[in-house]
């Protein structure tokens, strides 16, 4: 029997990217292409077509051996009647029942679900996370977001919003977040609010990699400032530690590059506010999948959801 | 066919309360005892049984009748094993594959669990939650303890720690908690350490009932210091709230009696700190069962784990 494939896609406000993955897990072909037009639903259908086709024939694969289609979004979506609620960057897709809109332009299932769910789907599945059946996973990028694993599935809340550790409030009173809530840890480690606190340290516009390269030189400034992310990032793991008891925490994102003046931070604030019996248990681990998570746990969304059935 | 009972057990450090409810629900009967003796395992297990008999004959049933026996306990279990992990308030219990003992005893099934979870089983099945998917329970009495409903169903954690709410880390570097943590919620709002807050601000020695009286006649000092605990509490409460989308949240124990200047600072807390998706949607609601929810959830979880059978 030929292999069966899935075929994975991560809609991103700039690019789309699509992997085709084996039954095995293998990630086979991977490919991106332009998010612009995406407005017109009927253009994203087509383009998301076209570039199929192009990876099929391109590895010698036919439509015949796909089985399923999973789509990552960022944004809310209500997963088991495949709708969009909300999306920042595409205009006109809230409300859109984008599973069923897109069975009229591919013959086999499709599955939708939120971007930072997929990436927690694929770590848990293939990456830092693997074998752990409790898990927590952290993206920090522009937003932090967020997937927490329960007895070896994705949790899923009932108003569609996923574990949104960006928004676990680190103070009382703190900054409006633009979530509707105040003192998210998003408003203090998300990519915008470090950027600018960076500029404040170093009176200067700075990248956050230029910060880390400061900081593996042994700059103390740039040392505190990763420090100090890191406890902010640890307070809020903690409150998910003591009450959920995930074996792993896993961090990825582009901020996550920083690396271990980062790392260390979060696991040093973790042991210090959480519970003794989980002090030597709790791992902290960097995510492992880097860019491809969202593909491959878009895939592996379909292909779990088709093989369970 | 005659009624089919269940026999729920709450030991506390210092009564042991005992329900007998019916396959439909209801409490029929309750009792409570001592718990002096009990680091004597063959004593607890005897004086557990006369209560049991006795109840039963009082009450006009037999022991033909009872399907199943629950016990709620202060401290985490292993409700898969049915073993003690660890008692603060009874001897020699640690590690005590309490079901399996008491299975010499008694000839129908027993059920363990920590006791915040049974009182939280409770307010879903026929309290406060009652009706919701999502539930997250707390009890503020000398320790905050906590549950959560998931789908449905008690969360446990790979850990037997249960959702620990009392221990979130409500500030970084706060005071050292016995928990092994710091900054922890129960730090600030167990019983303990109200009454030292009390204390300072009154300049002697008053409990939290004279401060929620002098709160009623309208006292500032009063109100702020509710004010201040239900903000504390809020801020805890948001992170479960935007992680895990609870429908409901219950909230009980001794502390909960101070009513609504605490629960009107909880709510604000929990709607300024929540996403805008769930400002409208989350409900904070006084526990419903009171003094019962303990002894009603042990005998719930044991009928419930036998019905599923």
């Amino acid at each position: 029997m030929s292999q069966r494939l899935f075929f994975g896609v991560d809609v991103g406000g700039t690019f789309t990217k699509t992997a085709l993955v084996s039954d095995k897990n293998r990630l086979l072909a991977k490919s991106k292409f332009s998010s612009f037009g995406f407005s017109d639903k009927a253009f994203f259908a087509k383009a998301l077509q076209a570039n199929l086709l192009s990876i099929l024939s391109q590895n010698k694969f036919t439509l015949r051996q796909l089985k399923g289609i999973g789509i990552g979004l960022p944004g809310p979506v209500d997963f088991q009647r495949g709708v969009v609620l909300s999306l920042t960057n595409i205009r006109g897709w809230d409300r859109f029942h984008l599973a069923a809109y897109l069975k009229k332009y591919f013959s086999v299932p499709v599955f939708i679900e939120n971007d930072a769910n997929c990436m927690c789907l694929a770590e848990s599945r293939l990456g830092a996370a693997r074998g752990a059946s409790y898990a927590l996973c952290l993206t920090l990028g522009t937003g932090v977001g967020g997937g927490l694993i329960l007895d070896k599935e994705l949790y899923r809340s009932p108003f569609f919003l996923g574990a949104e550790v960006g928004h676990i409030p680190v103070t009382l009173d703190g900054p409006r977040c633009s979530c509707g809530g105040r003192g998210c840890l998003e408003r203090f480690v998300g990519n915008r609010s470090l950027s600018a606190k960076a500029r404040g340290i170093f009176k200067k516009k700075i990248s956050l990699e230029q910060v880390s390269l400061l900081a593996a030189k042994g700059d103390p400034r740039a040392l505190k400032f990763w420090q100090e992310a890191g406890r902010t990032i640890g307070l809020a793991v903690s409150a998910i530690v003591n009450c959920f008891n995930p074996e792993v925490v896993v961090v990825g994102g582009g901020v996550a590059q920083a690396g271990s003046p980062l790392f260390a931070s979060i696991r040093k604030t973790v042991v210090q506010h959480s519970m003794k019996q989980l002090k030597s248990r709790i791992k902290v681990k960097k995510a492992a999948l880097g860019n491809d998570a969202g593909v491959l746990g878009a895939a592996l969304l379909a292909k779990e959801k088709i093989e369970d059935r």
